[in-house]
């Protein structure tokens, strides 16, 4: 797992390096933070020839750790016009890095449009012309990878939206068995994969022997104290039975559940698309539904689903909280199988969710379609497909949606869709979204973790809050894990130093690794400063400064201000 | 003319201030930058409540002096994200100067669309509810103003697009006798306008005597000096017959005519739209057709024209080369007729024409509509009008249409489409649309017309041409003078302080007035630095540095360092 492979996508080159010494302690996030910093001109047009796309595996992609294998991908945005990573599950990242690379990046970009496959086993690689493969639906190209290489192969792949470079597109990759579509769905990159001609890539372990020596008596344990730990939480039950719908219900209650375009914070049909709901349906309707499903081998919480239609066939896998809320409530729409549709119809088009969710809602307030038009909101999804000047225009986001419609209430921080906690009740969120290199991303510092610890709608403690969920999410990303197993590093926090030791031969502690974090954060913010997008010049959404929200009536009221004092904030020692 | 009138969009108060000590020697552009600075967050939404829409008369306002009288608009532009001047001739410079303002501020914003006129007299101020004047084109707005508010009336006003707040939209006004439609064009400001509820504006100065006091004769002794040199300068007499169209067939053989989306610098049906073809149908039709116009009161070159259809009746007026240039040459129309039809199609939707022609261009190019397709072309701005969500993306500028329909070749630096002159065969307007404050507008400083004293596709002496023009440029856009009036300063600088001198009471000498220049450039740099969008990070479009343009073959060559040099450099001492 110490090489990384280049790929010149305009000459066809294709080369394999060994990590740089300084490279060897970085993985997924923060390796893509390094990367892009010392390559890509901060200041180059996102689907260009300079920008880079980076394809990183987490620090810990070749163990079995529990969640571990997750892989980020990165470079410049489209959206942001910063940095930007975005992780998902899945079985490529661990696949990729049985093969030996860290990271994949991709160079340069051809001149016209390509439809090609990056195809990579442990015996060669292979950039392959594939222009059966152009325009083809996310399922489809997955199904056919797979006919085509196996069944043992991992995939990731755009749908049209990439391939026709939309700032919404997000990239898709599969589970294990090929069933769950998951996406690294924020900030683009399925754009920019799509400006370099790639249609997907390819992983192929099959045969491969991994001969990398390390601790593995010392993984194992540390592993089994993470293991345990996570099974004693008390959350760890209700995500492995409700999966991330089931925070609707405590969104909704917050007030911070984004409705009608972000007009209220309280949806009146909430009970219908709950998280309760999804699992009783898929329990009542049986068939292909399933719930508790793992999205990357060896995790024990498996918090993904598999939601059937009625007559139990799967229409989407997995439905997640967001996607619920973008798709649904903030378009006024209260039926969950029109938003497990509307879901499947992003990820058949390669559109990341949130973002599609928030221009549909802009639409709708615009008026092209009105709120709760499921059978429109459906319609421009297919536009989308199409390339209709309209599709086109829901396919590159929000903002430029609120832009070509004239709309001021525009959900979204740095050109990136605000995600499913709205800011005014959730300030801490408010913060991350503000001052995280990510922009409004809520896995790079959800404050909904701290709601019962401190007030969500108060102003106090928000910005160390942030911090310290901003730094969480920085030393994670680059493991290569979930998320969801933090409640383990938060009552533990030297467990993080014995992973790596284990696998990498250190003897590092805990605060060596929080500066891992800091240094990753602020790697980012470095290259965000040089292409003008640094914090001081991105607020929350004006309108979140004088519309209150419903049914608590704030409004965001941390000034710009406040919210930069985190570039002075030191997080607290010994705790994660 | 010592007054600041300012104009609650929001709450509808209306309240007139006189101007601050350091003001007195601020004017068009100079204030604009000093107001914005001072009063606007640089970091704010362009079309959100707390942007403002200056417009500012410029220090030699309510003189006789030959040109003067041209008004600034500005304030933060939604193209480029940072502040934005643009100015133009007509009758409200003076007429607003003759009432007593130096400058009207609109601020806030309503939350609703609103159409709304500013009435201003030398007895009241009135801003007055108009729904009948909503999506009225600008023809009929300025008549229909005309018509209510008398003949003697300057009014400026924007059209549908800038009703519809599309970043492309302009601001019209029309001359004296209401015969021309002229355009502060550039930097979208006529969506920020639309963005306050504010139509139009109408200026009344009937009855109202000037009651300021300075020193006349020597102004006139000043003017009189100034008239010689602009008689005797042998470019005087060329502009007077054919206008700006007569810079057509020399930018075509410098091989910087933006041909078929700047794929190319010469177009091969140069002939048939030169200013030498324009004036000979001019003078061939007759009918309305007019050469040698003057667009202010007491302008001696007179360089703008009515241009008649086969029938003689107007079909436009002005028709100028940078309109001639994005919406034919670019667009691959070379129909003469077919051009002064879409340029008033542009008039009447209240679009930039550069901005727009560079649109369509970068729409042909994505196989919209073909290249040469004139009546596609209109079809495209008739959808602006109906705001289609074609005409929307259209009407949006360039950087978005090129984002929507993913091309690569579009031509624009810092969001705002790049005027008729090629940077690649013309190196020093290059420098101007990288490092001035206004972003690619040639009217910042168009080494053009150092093109026979430095040899334009070199690489030496850019970059001191370039500050030297957009000294140049800062200076007149203060005074609300002419560009066409510099050679008479750079025969005899010191008449720019006699000029100043005379009206303000002033002992001013050339280096003062110099320094008011580099003030200027200062005070926009600094907003911009404010807003994130500063010189270093913004090159040319990536194309121009590897797409050779033909006949030359050149490609943009300076570095961003060296052109962001321009900050150390001096301007020459004693010379304009």
């Amino acid at each position: 797992m110490n090489n990384i492979l280049r790929v010149n996508t305009l000459t066809k080159e294709i080369r394999s390096e060994a990590c740089k010494p300084e490279e060897v302690l970085l993985g997924g996030r923060s390796l893509i933070a390094d990367l892009a910093l010392k390559e890509i001109d901060p200041n180059c047009d996102p689907l260009g020839r300079k920008n880079k796309f980076i394809l990183a595996v987490g620090l810990l992609g070749d163990t079995n750790v529990t969640t571990s294998g997750r892989f980020s991908v990165g470079g410049k945005s489209p959206l942001t016009g910063g940095i930007k990573e975005a992780n998902v599950g899945g079985s490529v990242g661990r696949t990729m890095a049985m093969l030996g690379f860290r990271a994949v990046v991709l160079e340069d970009a051809p001149a016209v449009r390509q439809t090609n496959i990056l195809v990579i086993t442990g015996e060669k690689v292979q950039l392959i012309s594939a222009p059966d493969f152009q325009n083809l639906a996310v399922r489809a190209t997955c199904r056919l990878l797979r006919d085509r290489f196996g069944k043992n192969v991992g995939v990731i792949c755009v749908g049209p939206a990439g391939e026709m470079q939309m700032a919404g597109a997000g990239l898709a990759t599969t589970d294990k068995d090929g069933i769950q579509i998951r996406f690294a769905g924020r900030g683009g990159m399925g754009a920019v994969i799509g400006s370099k001609g790639i249609k997907a890539i390819v992983f192929d372990d099959t045969g491969v022997k991994t001969t990398t020596k390390y601790d593995r008596k010392a993984l194992n344990a540390a592993n089994k104290k993470l293991v345990q730990i996570i099974r004693d939480d008390p959350k760890t039950e209700s995500r492995h039975n409700f999966g991330t719908p089931g925070v609707l219900a405590i969104c909704d209650s917050l007030g911070i559940l984004p409705t009608r375009n972000f007009s209220a914070g309280h949806f009146e049909r909430m009970d219908a698309i709950s998280g309760r709901t999804i699992r009783e349906l898929i329990d009542k309707r049986g068939g292909d539904g399933r719930a508790g499903q793992p999205c990357v081998q060896g995790c024990i919480i498996q918090c993904s689903n598999v939601f059937p239609d009625p007559s139990g066939k799967a229409t989407v896998a997995s439905l997640q909280y967001e996607n619920i809320a973008l798709l649904g409530s903030n378009c006024g729409i209260g039926d969950i199988d029109d938003i497990a549709e509307l879901n499947d119809l992003c990820n058949e088009v390669g559109l990341d969710a949130i973002e599609t969710g928030a221009a549909i809602g802009v639409a709708m307030e615009a008026g092209v379609i009105p709120f709760g038009d499921s059978e429109g909101a459906k319609d421009l999804i297919h536009q989308v497909l199409k390339g209709t000047p309209l599709g086109r225009i829901i396919g590159n986001g929000v903002v430029i949606t609120g832009k070509i419609f004239g709309v001021k209430r525009v959900p979204a921080i740095k050109g990136q869709a605000i995600p499913a906690y709205d800011p005014r009740s959730l300030k801490g969120i408010g913060v991350t979204y503000v001052t995280s290199p990510m922009g409004a991303d809520h896995t790079a510092g959800n404050a909904l973790e701290m709601a019962d610890t401190i007030d969500p709608r108060g102003r106090d403690g928000q910005v160390e809050v942030s911090l310290r969920l901003q730094l969480r999410a920085a030393i994670l990303d680059s493991l290569g894990v979930c998320l969801f197993i933090r409640p383990a590093f938060v009552k533990s926090p030297e467990l993080l130093a014995e992973l790596i030791n284990a696998r990498h031969g250190r003897k590092l502690q805990f605060k060596d690794v929080q500066q891992m974090g800091m240094n990753c954060l602020e790697t980012e913010r470095e290259f965000n400063r040089r292409a003008g997008v640094s914090t001081e010049h991105f607020d929350v959404p004006e309108f979140m400064r004088y519309e209150p929200l419903p049914p608590y009536n704030t409004v965001f009221d941390l000034t710009m201000d406040e919210m930069n004092k985190i570039l002075e904030v030191q997080a607290p020692k010994d705790q994660f």
